[in-house]
């Protein structure tokens, strides 16, 4: 797979690729990530990507110029399967998007930044629009990395184990159960005896009950669907 | 404000306070971010802070000790309004519960990682538990940035121009109606004429008409509220 990331602050997106499962994901092949500094695609002197928006009001808004110049570059190099905004006006992302983006060969993410992007962009280039939850931040670049993140992590091979990624929350509609390691008892505070008697069946139907309660206590949505 | 980010992987969360508004609010001292390394509070040579699960089953689960050392010497040093878990099965963040936060003096993020934490972790330690939206994560750690993000540019000072949070989706409960900025004419594709009228009132007018009309669209959930 590979993602063109399109952003005005490509160094906000150094860090989380460069650890952890992204990162073994990257040099093992199974990804590849590019940043574009919108800023390369300007044509004015100042490097401007922004400007006031047309009726008023506080807020820059993106200019459509440099976007366009950007993607349809990438696009004569190649095809992609979907250039994805982050808005949080967008599809809300979860685990079925993330299932399904996983499957892909090629995708662009375009982060918005200021007040977002010429409705036009959204109009003319963009084939998909995602927002991560119901919140506001001050780009899309944290988005884009958790759309990634999301994403990469469901790709084969790309967790050791894959059985790892299909226990996750979510997969089944149903919450993890809750986890215990070492030490049996800290503190006087004890794991709870069932994980400790071998019995993996029984083991097994507790961790179902734990699951179904948990989801049940926290997520009742999730069992309504 | 004061937020402590507690992480096995510190390195993944350098670039997002290293850029952008987060960058300048800790440089104007509305905010000081401390990140917590928890290899640093193991006591065993190898600096291990995660062990197999008890019962069996795919993937690690962190250990309580390294936690309970980091998170009770911090709380020695000053009290702090929450302890908060990114995990995904906590309640789903949104603009209310950035808000909330955004009021609060100091608040200690707890990242997970592998399987996530002990349970005992928490019962004991965490009052609160934050996911950032249903889908499942390599770790906490993006997690804890978009927290932070979304919080920190609420607190009074942050935003150059105040009015600009409060334009944003979902503080009315409505998305933010489209945007355009120059040209007016961008190969055929043209902005809406009001905007270009100079008829404030009724661009305004106009402006919440699109916001309706968006959020109906996109999400009635919200209006329903």
């Amino acid at each position: 797979m590979r993602i063109d990331i399109i952003t005005v602050l490509p160094e906000l997106l150094t860090s989380p690729f460069e650890a952890s499962i992204l990162k073994r994901a990257i040099d093992k092949g199974h990804v590849e990530i590019h940043l574009h500094n919108l800023r390369d695609y300007t044509t004015n002197n100042y490097k401007t990507v922004d400007d006031y928006q047309f009726g008023g009001g506080a807020g820059m808004v993106m200019m459509i110029e440099p976007i366009d110049k950007c993607i349809s570059g990438l696009k004569a190099e190649r095809s992609y399967d979907e250039v994805i905004y982050m808005t949080p006006d967008g599809e809300t992302l979860n685990q079925g998007i993330a299932n399904q983006l996983s499957l892909k060969r090629n995708l662009i993410i375009l982060c918005g930044h200021y007040k977002g992007v010429d409705q036009r962009v959204r109009d003319i280039f963009v084939t998909k629009e995602i927002s991560i939850g119901d919140y506001v931040l001050s780009g899309g670049e944290l988005g884009a990395a958790v759309l990634c993140d999301s994403i990469i992590r469901l790709i084969p091979g790309v967790l050791n184990d894959e059985t790892s990624a299909l226990t996750d929350s979510f997969q089944d509609d149903l919450l993890a159960p809750p986890v215990y390691t070492r030490p049996s008892d800290y503190n006087g505070h004890k794991v709870p005896e069932i994980l400790l008697s071998g019995n993996f069946p029984k083991i097994e139907k507790w961790r179902e009950e734990q699951a179904y309660k948990r989801t049940k206590e926290r997520r009742p949505d999730l069992l309504d669907e």
